[in-house]
């Protein structure tokens, strides 16, 4: 073995264990913001659920935007991995259907989600770039997503580019809506009715 | 004149004055938000732009969260007002298209809208009464307006009551995406959109 191999291996072994640690460090944010909600969730409790030092934590994340953005990141590769799970082009409204399902049992991420998002709008914001292009890529992969479900053309003369910002909105107007208002806003159930208008046929979909 | 009328008279003065400090502080703080937006637009800019104190302003609304919701409360008046204006029963997707054309000429006073409703789903935020019950009352006035417009049967078999809150989630999430994103969200088109998947004809409203 040579001194090459011994640094590129050391090398390696710290890209793991620095890879390891961002892990543990957004499964602690997660589990605490599930807790106790993204307000009440400090970096210092989360350096704490984590092992870390405040200034070990301060290392991966700078602030605490920082380490929101990363987590809103990890869900959206973990959805999308279970989505990917579920077959090869399986991105369709039945599968977003079950997302929501899902989000409706997590409040603290989507409470996060809706916070920063919003936050992001704000002048010179840490999260604005990550937001803008999210939204972009969102919106491009709900249009190819409608087209392989619907076809070209929607109720109301729609296109799915045209369609794809409205499901986006549905979305994200219904977890604020829901939020707020958990007892008096059916999330799941809303977000069906949507698919509903979207769906070609004049029953709904699922029905016939 | 006796001393009761007195009395009433400069009671009622001072009810008078407070009524008009009120509402010159809403106006400065609706100018400076459109300036430089919610994040930038301090108490103490408010007050000065008001020709207050910062003592004198915290005696009208104790906190910058006291004030935004009261320029939201105090918008929704006016559009209220402008909308009551245009005659009986007029609230209708027409009118509320013509409202999304307006706040896409008000970027700033649709930013706080945004960011303080979201902010509102945190912990004891002291505006999440305010949207709470906004958004119950929004709901309502949408599906008597939408039944009013489209009688009790929708497409995708949905009555009014269950289009009420994709409305109004289309509206929220649409200001967030145009807010990230002017150049790709045109808010008003995407907004029309949304009412010819409500409107019951096959072809779009406006165009038979």
């Amino acid at each position: 073995m040579t001194a090459q191999d011994h640094g590129a291996r050391r090398s390696g072994g710290r890209h793991a264990q620095r890879a390891e640690r961002r892990a543990a460090i957004l499964e602690a944010a997660l589990e605490l913001i599930a807790e106790r909600g993204y307000r009440r969730t400090s970096l210092a409790a989360v350096a704490e659920r984590a092992g870390l030092s405040q200034q070990g934590l301060l290392h991966h994340f700078p602030t605490k935007e920082h380490l929101l953005v990363a987590v809103l990141e990890a869900r959206d590769r973990w959805d999308l991995a279970s989505s990917a799970a579920a077959g090869p082009g399986s991105l369709g409204t039945d599968t977003l259907a079950q997302l929501v399902d899902y989000n409706a049992s997590r409040p603290g991420i989507v409470q996060t989600y809706t916070v920063l998002s919003a936050d992001s709008v704000t002048e010179d914001h840490p999260a604005r770039v990550f937001f803008e292009s999210r939204f972009r890529a969102v919106r491009e992969a709900m249009a190819v997503a409608l087209r392989a479900e619907f076809g070209d053309s929607l109720p109301g003369g729609l296109t799915p580019e045209r369609a794809a910002p409205l499901l986006v909105a549905v979305m994200d107007g219904l977890q604020l809506q829901w939020l707020l208002d958990p007892e008096q806003v059916d999330m799941p159930a809303a977000f069906r009715d949507f698919v509903a208008l979207l769906a070609p046929a004049t029953g709904r979909r699922g029905e016939d």
